[in-house]
């Protein structure tokens, strides 16, 4: 392999900067030619292609987002569009791509490779850690850090007026940001899509809290929980308890999405992009570099894409226990 | 004067330790006895109120909220409540009273005084920074680079996917931090109540920005802006631009009141506890400590309850200038 | 095991407040008493222990430092020293330990058994990493962000003066702190005991950032390295370079043992933290709890103390590719 | 005034860059051609200018340093250096400098305006906060939270072990940065070389501490101190006390010029680049913008130069005030 390309594809997480700059540095290192697209598919069938060098990423490991750009095609899901996008690739002489993304990514680089034979290896890069085949996702450990700074600065207040807070934080459909966040920001309760938590235990915990005079309280929600949105459990809270609440909602938003990367995660992207880069050389395709107990390893897409990732018992038992 | 009484009131704001730090560490120094009353006028009602002491007030100087806690008392607000509250001053000694808070922790003091006699000296403690009789409010520095830190890191997404953000900040009536933290973040547009800007104007500056080809734009809208919330702004927007926008609303909340305090704020807050505590002493009462042009001066509670605080012009034509 | 006692020993280390938490919680959780002992072994023979309950580690899990305190005893090592310890052990009717330190800590502990008879579970409380038994150490993922700041800051200045700076961390005898702090921070170059090298090499990788018109360079020295601290680093290569160089020595110092914990260092110390406390109700005893591959292991203190703890030779792999 | 030039000079501040982006913009805006120089004085000499448009400033206001690198240049001392400079100058036409640092850029630029005629207005831009002719200078803010928050978390240490710390940091003859990152860490003691401190004082401040059995006690010492360094300081206090003392010596260093500029320093920067750059465009020549008592003033160069900044003795006062 001569010639390679990278590109970052659906949400935004930081520590892709760090990922990209491993694949490009790795490139130069291995003497392959490296080039980026920018705006993932979008660039890929626009032709939005560059050279890249060993100073293209200078300077950048630190910082969130991507400078490669990122954008959801709905062109590459029509076979018009990936035909485009192959003629681009052919006429930059790409033999194989470095995808950094989520399932979407993943899954329209498995039809390209299908219709076209250009292989791809994959990064895993979303604050969500919902990927099967890795522990952690890049940009997960800086999201949980990001949540973490903000339940900080609300125990302040709640602490402050003796008050509840319902506190909604980002995750899709899984509850890691939430389990993880809430452990270590002193949660008195996590709602997660995992489990199914029924707003009367909700209910008891903060009575329990009451009786047992803590000054405060935090229920950290997933945006996935079943129960509704963070709004939608206060409510439902409150309309379970009878004496009046000083309740408050809050939903931290978009801020969990940049960032400046922890070191945890500048150190995974940095070591998923060599390992999706020398996996591509060494003849990987469709498959996710991951890191599972400390050892890289290649999953393959369609495992990446069907397989659910449980959040840990462990994790669920802690929030209950910490919270006496 | 041998004996007073500190206390919090109203919203907690990054700093307010310092300044209740600064109360006590100078009664100590003078040779006064001082006593912390818990939940502001809650407290005075209910007695909750200790002695302090130097070692009161240690390690705290970092810490965001409030350690004697803060509440609104709607019992105080009633002849029958103030009578309870007097009743406990004087049950302790106390002569006079240092109240960390806004203009409704003054209003309550002013009646307290033609009631009672009992003197208060304010110190100014609000992230809104809303009142008059000082440049700035405790808590106002930390808020800003509270709602700074989060507009970097979504300028971090909005840059990765060309999208427009609007963004909703504190600030109640006032559009102080609006308008510091839009010029630091470098918002391409800010909205407060004090100026009004038409959505025409807004859509303007917009569309100018995809003509210079701009990869991303921020609006910052302080909560009292008089066209609406965040998401009414982003609603009247969609309305007129006819191309599709990637445009996402987030509202930063309760964080901004909460977190470790700034330099500037614990600095301001320790001159403003002592100036108060040291304004009492030489017998000034129902006034505020502030600080303008950098000289301590005291302001009647009637002024600082009464007149506005206009928003420097200065600022609101520098976020013209500097978003070309 | 009806009453146990947890102590904080050697230097301290962020989410040691987490893990007393932990241990405190889930006393109580499990209807165990639990008291706290002050100053690690110098509070144990001076009798400095007190009763603590659940209330009295609120609102700490976010805290640099320990609220029990620290301190190594000189008394504890002799056994005069161990006598008075046991005797105030005793009198409490304390049955079990948990000790949160290091090697130093395990070694009293094993040595106060084999007197006594009075059972030790330890959990890793030291930002050096340097602890077999467990992949990571309580306050090390802190210690390496806090490096990882510092860097970053550093290379904003490095980079305005297209300068080469060396930077020293800590880390004891060991390099893990300076290995992740240099990848995440994006260093030319890590030296670290653990791997010999040459200051030629050293002055070879600076000298090729020149000719790639690198506009500034960065060496990450660990404390423990053989050639020497930072200052005689850069010593020895400024002997070896002709032309003269902007070279600046900076050592980080004592900021990288406080500080508000990581999200990782707070979960992992309540999990260790936890593990340890129900080690010792199930009757473990001379072993220290650990996380080794996301599962909850223990270590004999035999092990911990003498058997080393190499570094990733994948990482060191990383810092060679990654600055090319 | 139709074209002019922006450069930094001296060592580099945070907020520098918010600094070169007010002057582009601004001139943007005012419609005048803007270059930027490279490397102050050296780029000037050697013609390392280029022109800058809106987009060359895009999504740089966040960032430590400056784009534009800043070096200090020996031949722009000599006359034929800057009959280079002016050759440069005339070359692309520029009629006017905005100049971003210290006295020592502001002496160069005197020189240069009596030989050939070319005006500069200047910016403040030093952490030191030494300059005569503003409130507070570019990196001031910035440099003091840096320091703050290094002495927060050796706060956490000093506490744990009931430790004595020394703490150096900078400001070279001015003790702005100490005095205020002192009063905001809640030091019991500052040393500035503004004011002589004998070390009996700081023995009896510390005395008196073990008296009021203080558990830590942290010393901030500025650079210029006239005592000594923080080492020959402490080593000072040691001779002087004959209990044997926990004390450990800090030198911050290099940490405190960089970093993300905080928003008032983005705000100082973006309001001195405008008025620097309005300054010249109005006629203005070899003075410095600055901002006293909240508006912005021009001072002369030679008073600047001249013209001592002392440090308020409030400030002083209340460091002694505020650690009993």
């Amino acid at each position: 392999m001569k010639r390679i390309a990278v590109f970052t594809s659906g949400g935004d997480a930081p520590g892709m900067n760090a990922c990209i700059r491993a694949v490009v540095r790795g490139a130069v290192y291995h003497g392959i030619e490296v080039f980026g697209i920018r705006r993932g598919y979008t660039g890929m069938i626009n032709g939005d292609i560059f050279q890249m060098t060993s100073h293209s990423v200078s300077n950048i490991v630190q910082r969130g987002g991507t400078i490669l750009k990122s954008a959801r095609s709905k062109e590459f899901m029509t076979p018009e569009g990936r035909a485009k996008a192959h003629e681009q690739i052919q006429k930059f002489g790409i033999e194989g791509l470095v995808a950094i993304g989520g399932n979407g990514t993943f899954t329209g680089a498995t039809i390209f490779y299908d219709e076209y034979g250009i292989p791809t290896v994959g990064a895993p890069g979303t604050i969500d850690n919902d990927l099967y085949g890795t522990d952690y996702t890049i940009g997960f450990d800086t999201a949980v850090n990001t949540a973490l700074e903000a339940i900080d600065k609300i125990r302040d207040t709640a602490d402050s007026h003796d008050r509840i807070f319902i506190i909604e934080v980002m995750g899709r459909d899984s509850g890691y940001i939430a389990i993880q966040s809430g452990i270590a920001g002193g949660a008195e309760m996590v709602m997660v899509p995992e489990v199914l938590t029924p707003i009367s235990e909700v209910v008891n915990t903060l009575k329990q809290g009451f009786v047992r005079s803590k000054s405060s309280s935090i229920v950290v929600v997933a945006e996935g929980e079943e129960e509704g949105s963070a709004a939608e459990v206060a409510e439902k809270i409150s309309k379970l308890i009878d004496e009046e609440l000083d309740m408050r909602v809050t939903t931290l938003g978009h801020i969990q999405r940049g960032g400046i990367p922890t070191a945890y995660d500048r150190i995974l992207a940095s070591r998923l992009g060599l390992g999706a880069l020398e996996g591509l050389m060494n003849g990987e395709k469709n498959v996710m570099a991951g890191v599972i107990n400390n050892e890289l390893v290649y999953t393959p897409f369609r495992d990446t894409i069907r397989l659910p990732k449980p959040i840990s018992e462990d994790l669920l038992r802690m929030v209950k226990i910490l919270s006496v």
